[in-house]
């Protein structure tokens, strides 16, 4: 066992500050790391607050992790001491199933273990996340990260990153298609990144004018306005795609109804509390498709770092000292960020 | 134009009556066709009843014609005076849109022109359905039953039988898949002829155990009662496919839960009034698919009549006189039919 500085939330009220607690010793596979960036996800909030009502306290929020390896066990085969590694939003699953056999460990059929506020499946403790100056992985839940990548702004792709791109990669997003992006926050802007590179032609849909020059910039073609009637009727039957980031309730059918025969509307945010109702007219008059899609596997989560050091894609972030994260969580819930915030676990250091 | 025989509803509480109407004279690509036999659908009964708020009184139901071809235009090519032919649910399209150009007409851009209760495009007159002695459609929109085919059986393929056999072949359905087919009624017997036909393993559901026997002797593998807590939790992830044939509403959530990952549930009734509620985490959690199917276009319709006759599949009818339909309505309200009335048109001469 190793002790480990992080930060924690203890309680629904409490915010979050400075946490001692243990990590295990390292098993023969574990490759431990010593953690330099973690982004920010809005799922952080979420745990920390026990919005979902599932937290156990403490909780140690964090699965967008980038850092160095110190150690590898005796069964570990892909990584040495030094590299440069990533870690995402799960540490372990059943490694038996269909799902996993095929490297889908996200939808392993008996639940992948969640880097933070899970249960290890061999000792039973529990998991904790990436505010923290270190943490032991399984190797097969390693990423390597390439040296071209940043690795402050590659933090984010571990989540924000491999949940945008695995459904366009799934559903055969590439040259001569549509695609419409459905919010700009930390996964909308990287999902427009990633359907830009993949050839497609993009719109951004926002609520909000004064998006439309930064949806340019970060490589839309068009935008629409979301909240125009007159603009949602313009693009009836325009898309091939819509890849939806948007995590809180809104009515897909005006959404719906800008899909062409055949498209494919793809959720990539948890609708909570209130799930969407769907009109079936919506769906069966067009074929079209409504689907989900979550993170992303192992061997796909490899790609997208290779893929956006080929392409230069990086998240755009704000760097943050741990100890203003409370303060960050409130900007977050007002939107109030470009576009993800990405801790500087140094700073755990001062805290 | 040509004094025609048939039967309509003139109201929403008038029920269905002897009515005499014109129909147009031949155009150069008409096909001209004295009716033998048409299926009754369920949604003749909410057409005549103005359920949907959208009919246009007189109306003359059906859409699952057969008959003998009388007449054909100078433009004809492909059928002759004497041969064997279907109209299904649909009499024309725009024919220019992209769906159209696929033999998708069903999604036709513009809206396809139905049978019954729509406008012909090229002189604005009202179209009337098959319940009736004859009836004149453009080539594009008939198609040839082949001779191995039963006439009388055959009828309901041109609407129940092409509107399941459609998403099966869309989807890919075949040899190793688990298909579950839920409800079994006009549509969803021959959705469990058509995935065995097609090499699948056969579920059907179900909420009641007497239809046990008879889902098995319709071809189905294994039986589910939906309504059994225990049953539908023994089956969680199983299925590839699930062809969904209800058309009140229910919910979808269970039968998402039986979906495996990268499954799709198939809905092919229109689910009114109250559209479904789907929690977006049975969709994202698996990476399901919610979609929904129409008809199908009318190479796809002369596919679904040849594949009948290649395979040896019928539909399940009770042959019935048209002095009987309001009856034979109130029947279908309660289920009570195996599976399919179709109209003896020879019973007009009666009337």
């Amino acid at each position: 066992m190793s002790e480990v500085k992080g930060y924690a939330a203890t309680s629904e009220l409490s915010g979050l500050a400075p946490f001692q607690f243990q990590r295990r010793a390292p098993r023969p596979d574990d490759v431990s790391i010593e953690i330099e960036y973690c982004g920010v996800c809005h799922t952080d909030i979420h745990f920390a607050a026990n919005d979902w009502g599932r937290t156990n306290y403490p909780v140690v929020p964090g699965h967008e992790i980038i850092g160095r390896v110190t150690a590898v066990g005796n069964d570990v085969n892909q990584f040495t001491v030094g590299q440069r590694v990533g870690v995402g939003c799960m540490v372990d699953s059943c490694r038996q199933c269909a799902s996993c056999d095929q490297g889908l460990e996200q939808y392993c059929r008996e639940g992948m273990t969640p880097t933070y506020n899970g249960v290890d499946r061999h000792d039973g403790e529990r998991t904790f996340g990436g505010y923290s100056d270190s943490i032991v992985v399984s190797e097969r839940f390693v990423v390597s990260v390439p040296d071209a990548l940043d690795p402050a702004t590659a933090a984010p792709i571990l989540c924000a990153g491999i949940t945008t791109y695995s459904p366009l990669k799934h559903f055969g997003v590439g040259k001569g298609h549509k695609v419409g992006v459905i919010g700009m926050g930390g996964l909308g802007h990287m999902g427009v990144k990633f359907a830009r590179a993949l050839g497609a032609e993009v719109t951004l849909f926002t609520r909000s004018q004064s998006k439309e020059a930064e949806a340019r910039k970060q490589g839309a073609d068009h935008v629409i306005i979301s909240t125009d009637p007159e603009q949602m009727a313009a693009a009836t039957e325009r898309f091939d795609f819509l890849l939806d980031t948007i995590p809180v309730p809104h009515d897909l059918n005006p959404y719906l109804q800008t899909l062409a025969v055949n498209g494919a509307h793809i959720l990539v945010g948890l609708i909570e509390p209130i799930d969407p109702t769907v009109h079936s007219r919506n769906l069966i008059g067009k074929r079209r498709i409504l689907t989900g899609s979550l993170i992303g596997g192992m061997p796909e989560t490899q790609e997208v770092l290779d893929f956006c050091a080929e392409h230069g894609i990086e998240c755009d972030i704000e760097m943050l000292d741990i100890r203003n994260i409370n303060e960050a969580y409130e900007r977050m819930k007002k939107g109030d960020v470009k576009y993800r915030f990405v801790i500087d676990m140094k700073t755990l250091n001062n805290a």
